[in-house]
């Protein structure tokens, strides 16, 4: 099981150790100087290798913005036109020239269309979610954050998948039977609060098998799922209350407000990879730092080792 | 103006001092032995002096679990059934033997009740909600959040109300001319989420002048309106972006699990009041300890004199 950010990094590069070559990242719009700097990062901390996804002159150019002995390692794409970025980075995965994508300088809305499109994409009918991880500033674990950052107001349906991604990111960290707190504002049901209606009814369907390999239980405030000592004070009986792994928040501004405020308040970076497709898609966001970056790209890695295992 | 908790607990002792008299705190329920470790230490403090308000012979009982100097100083205002606890608690704040109010041992329906009692309430017409006061932690200044406590899916005229109480708190606290990020978890416009067209429409009625004496600004995310390096790099133009004093978060989900997370993975303890009402209304939360209890004191007891000066 992988505890914290070092033994993740470790553990990717052992991946691409064990395979005696380094994972392959399609970035789909590979002249993003932003993502250039995370690659040459993995690549030299032998976690991944790029593959530059675009405009020749235009990779070449942003290439130039870092170390010469990295980039001339880096493997560029070329495409003629910008149109052609999504799907030529679909068909490498396709084709299996590579493991996992990464959106480099492209529209998230255009690259996600292609990642969907039912001929040429990646789809497996499952839902895209996005799954954060984070190490728990006071345990020596990961916390798991899902969705800030694809689906809007999901519904019972949608947030029985956005459980189902975060639990095979778990599993990919190793953690064989994942806790999973289904969140709202109070651990009360009250009907007139949807939130807490939905995570009564998605815990009953993990009781009956439903949602399989995991243990979730719902609804939960944040305190009584993240404290023992909180959720003791309640009186709740749970095998998941205050040692959650997964923390299912129940709308994009409730898991977007609270992973934006762990890195903005608490200095806590974050890694984050989109799941449901056949492979990780990493979208960054623009308030990733380049570390922030490196650590997504060897999630990617060792989620993508575990789909493929 | 007040940066910090320190500043905050001084500031409560000093508007005692100038009075002459401790601020009276309303107990309801009096024999609550949490509220009793706060109340003892408030007036130890010389923040607060607490009326507790219930049933002699419990109250006495409580009493005895805190030091005998404090329980001595400590009033109690009797009554026969239980049942007469809110509504006495009412009469001491309408009578002016009092200036706010506790809760003790009472559920929280039943003091919102009595709260908002047409005749022998405190109403104002408006709308009842929390306030949370956390210090930032990385700058010295106070971080106002709203509403994780009351209202559960606040409509526009109810955020509006909700900003409004959360700018009287900021303007007790010496904050002349608030800056509020009505926050989402985008910072554009997008039609199918209402948190980003609610908070386009309050931004314009802050332009309007139909919310006065603060700066609105929203949609935002979390990072650009807490960090202005994210502001700057989504190219936002804002008084608001990145300097947020107040940040009002779109459902009681979103505003509960980032104060909460505040707490329990960033150590910050949080300082609240409900705002709306004649006099300040402190409702704790069990997940509030005796510290976060006296700075929710401290806190009302500013507010209070604040309305009343």
């Amino acid at each position: 099981m992988l505890h914290n950010y070092e033994e993740l990094v470790d553990a990717a590069q052992k991946i691409s150790k064990n395979q005696k070559r380094l994972i392959r990242v399609a970035v789909a719009g590979g002249h993003d100087q932003a993502a250039l700097q995370a690659l040459a990062r993995a690549q030299e901390l032998e976690i991944a290798q790029p593959i530059l996804v675009g405009q020749q002159e235009q990779i070449e150019a942003s290439l130039q913005t870092i170390s010469a002995n990295l980039s001339d390692k880096m493997t560029i794409e070329p495409v003629v036109h910008e149109n052609e970025i999504a799907p030529r980075t679909m068909r490498l995965i396709r084709e299996r020239q590579a493991e996992t994508v990464m959106k480099g300088k492209i529209k998230t809305a255009i690259l996600l269309k292609s990642v969907l499109d039912k001929v040429s994409g990646l789809r497996t009918g499952q839902l895209i979610s996005d799954v954060v991880v984070v190490e728990h500033p006071k345990e020596n674990r990961f916390l798991l954050i899902s969705d800030g950052g694809v689906n809007i107001a999901p519904d019972l349906m949608q947030k029985v998948q956005i459980i189902e991604n975060a639990v095979l990111v778990a599993h990919a960290l190793g953690i064989a039977v994942p806790k999973v707190a289904v969140l709202s504002a109070i651990e009360l049901v009250n009907p007139h609060l949807s939130s807490t209606t939905d995570a009564a009814i998605i815990t009953q369907m993990n009781h009956r098998g439903q949602i399989a390999n995991c243990l979730i239980d719902g609804p939960l405030a944040f305190d009584n799922a993240i404290s023992i000592e909180a959720a003791q004070e309640k009186g709740i009986q749970s095998p998941v209350a205050g040692i959650a792994d997964i923390l299912i928040c129940p709308n994009i501004e409730s898991a977007s407000i609270f992973a934006k405020s762990l890195t903005f308040l608490a200095d806590l970076p974050l890694a984050h990879t989109c799941m449901g497709a056949k492979v990780p898609v990493l979208i960054p966001s623009r308030a990733d730092n380049a570390h922030a970056k490196l650590l997504s790209l060897a999630l990617s890695v060792v989620v993508s080792n575990y789909l493929n295992g």
